[in-house]
């Protein structure tokens, strides 16, 4: 084909089945659909991301660029067909600024690598999301995970992009300052878009200083409310955390139960558990911990468990990072996870886990909360039996309910993982026709024959 | 007219010579033109706006929005006549929520009422531009100032906005999560975009909890490149000051001759001085403060006064934020004020600031310069005499100079003032062409008639 004779490399096309199914299939979620695309295409450079987007625009072909294949709302599948491209050749560091603290990559870096090259200068990349995830796609989903609270999302880390439109030019959306008012933000403008204004092909990185030192506090309660409402107090307080985190019974229970060596050393209370961790100068952590310990005292906690070493806090830290994982390894023969989440305006948020964790609690299948709730967000995971439909439909519309409920308290049905193909009809519900309108607007503008990622964040117009 | 007889209310429409030229002229800017709007309108409600925008849309009329009027790159000038929409009586909290910590207002909010109405509750809207600036200007231009080393700009505290767009229709661009990844960004696209893409009339910010305490140092240097150095080991060690404020010689003469009684208790060192805010937990600043004293030792640094009073602190601090308000105050009969700024990556600031200061010393005018060095970013405030065709123009010089450095330091010509009338050539220097007119594009999609605030930011296409 057109593509093989212009990128000349090896290996720069593939139409091996399996290797097509992996790009048009994911085990992570519950959108898959039966299209395919026809090919995976290999890129190196920007320069051959464009030539592609070329060739692709000259003959109307959808173009859906993959990252890790990490993403939950089947944001990378291909209910057109057409072209995936796969960003794993662009893998490089391209510049580190240390004296800057920033960094420029590629889109296929995973950012643990990433954070592992660079720790010698005694920076980092904050956001952590799942850790097999890329920077291509933890830009195009505008990803965040437990640093949040402290860091803010993706897209405050993003300090310019490389972008290949549609029609394969290239766009540059800023040079390298850390901060600008210089005409529109077309940086936070791609943050999120899902790949369906242009295709990212670099991406410059703020980094921040590893923090002096860490500590972390673990403390259960005895029901979910009250963890909600202690976690609204330490919030209020102004105490800046660096991550604060919910989980709930259930995963107090897999824990104690199937956890690694190292977060079985000691039994856990199995009520709804918060996560604390705290950052900064030592000095400000210890003042902090006795804070944070009179602040949840009124919400009846149980015993507040802080790290005296830095093995007890990776410890207690790893109890948090390693449930998702645990879960699925020990989740019943023939299930497959559903995961997804919402988030609210932070006084809704005690509401909104209770009511949600007790319509999962009636399910009759594994279904937990586990929520990033120092910024009003949670996460449902439920393990379901895709043959049954009934099942299915129960599960489905339990994540519905929820997602209704997010909208009466004027909270959004995505907060971390974006739309994708899963959550379009929903975000018309969030937003009105009129708002998605403009993104449709936008995208015209840009991507007229509506070849890049289409289908996705919203439908084309009928 | 027929805005006057749609509207209805009282004062409504003006067309007094004098109203119209505070609307149409600027006092701040050294981009006057000669062309007035013919009329100023003051809505009262997003409908009126609404109403006004379809009235101007039917009849191909351009719309300046006008907020405080206190933008210095000429971004509310009317270059095609039209009408000047100004947002004065849309200056009420529409909702205080502090339990999620956040607060609705309609655009003509000033944001030091605003944080003075909501103190109470222990919460503030942390950036803080001119005194004089209302929130809807903030977001238009995207705004920081001292703060936005620990806070960010304007853009990471709008939770969404209501927008007219250039055919009267009202969209709104989120729920009140505090975070979210569903959908387009619009929020960040609008913030910043001056007025072009479409009118605030109310705005969702996020509030930060009030520090439990505060402390402010001050530290002068034997040159401006050791001030600028110091700085940078300051930002790298990851301690999180409030603001860190760099002034030069010429400023801190003005302080010591013609500061307030309170600034002028102590005689300051007249060398290029550092003014460091600190927040955070009374423990964790005492820790600061300890810190920075050893990191700027490597410097040359003189004497380090830290606040030991309350009183103390208000007193330090005044001395930087009254430094702009007392030069106006002393200014040379007959001379303007050209204010303008830049940001450069953090590595660069001692380079770019060194040769713009020698550059300014040179001009034999009252030239000085001031730096939010926390972020990159400052400024330069010079006194010229308008009417000296050949001073303005080695004024001008000097400032496209500084512009055409900070861009091969491949930084921005804008730090926080945005682009205005004053600054156009140059943004097509930064940003390219191709970048240029993927704006257009965006801007011929939602406003094809180019009615709203034309001829900001880029020019209309010849």
């Amino acid at each position: 084909m057109e593509i093989e004779q212009t990128l000349k490399s090896e290996d720069c096309v593939s139409y091996d089945e399996e290797v097509i199914e992996h790009h048009g299939h994911s085990d992570w979620s519950s959108s898959n659909i039966n299209e395919r695309p026809v090919a995976v295409v290999y890129p190196r450079s920007t320069e051959e991301v464009s030539l592609i987007a070329q060739i692709c625009s000259a003959h109307d072909v959808p173009m859906v660029p993959f990252g890790a294949g990490s993403s939950v709302e089947g944001n990378f599948l291909a209910p057109y067909s057409g072209i995936c491209i796969d960003f794993s050749y662009m893998d490089k560091i391209v510049a580190f600024h240390p004296e800057d603290m920033d960094v420029v990559v590629q889109p296929g870096v995973n950012w643990v690598d990433l954070n592992e090259q660079i720790r010698h200068a005694g920076l980092f990349a904050p956001l952590d999301p799942s850790p097999t995830a890329q920077i291509g796609g933890m830009v195009s989903t505008n990803c965040s995970g437990t640093n949040a609270m402290r860091y803010g999302t993706m897209k405050d880390w993003v300090v310019n992009l490389t972008v290949v439109l549609a029609d394969g030019s290239v766009i540059k959306t800023r040079r390298r300052p850390r901060k600008t008012s210089a005409g529109y933000n077309l940086t936070s403008l791609f943050v999120g878009a899902e790949g369906t204004l242009g295709m990212v092909t670099e991406v410059t990185l703020k980094l921040a200083p590893i923090p002096q030192d860490t500590s972390v506090a673990v403390v259960s309660f005895k029901d979910i409310r009250e963890a909600a409402s202690a976690a609204s107090s330490i919030i209020r307080s102004g105490i800046q955390l660096a991550a604060l985190e919910l989980m709930d019974d259930l995963q107090m229970q897999v824990i104690n139960r199937h956890g690694s060596a190292a977060v079985r050393k000691r039994t856990w209370d199995e009520g709804p558990t918060l996560f604390m961790k705290f950052s900064g100068t030592t000095d400000a952590i210890q003042s902090d911990i006795q804070r944070v310990s009179e602040l949840i005292k009124p919400h009846n906690a149980g015993q507040f468990h802080f790290a005296k070493t830095k093995q007890d806090e990776q410890d207690l830290w790893a109890a948090r990072k390693e449930a998702l994982f645990t879960m699925v390894s020990i989740r019943k023969e023939g299930t497959v996870l559903w995961s997804t989440d919402v988030a609210v305006p932070l006084s809704r948020l005690a509401d909104i886990i209770d009511v949600s964790k007790k319509d999962c609690s009636q399910l009759g299948i594994f279904a937990s909360v586990i929520g990033h709730v120092g910024d009003g967000n949670f996460h449902v995971a439920m393990f379901y039996d895709p043959n049954d439909a009934a099942q299915k439909a129960r599960v489905s519309k339990v994540v519905h309910d929820m997602m209704d409920r997010a909208l009466e308290m004027e909270g959004t049905v995505s907060g971390e993982h974006a739309i994708g193909l899963g959550k379009k009809d929903c975000l018309v519900d969030e937003l009105g026709i009129e708002t998605i309108d403009l993104m449709r607007t936008l995208k015209r503008s840009v991507d007229p024959k509506w070849l890049l990622n289409p289908g996705k964040v919203f439908d084309l117009p009928s």
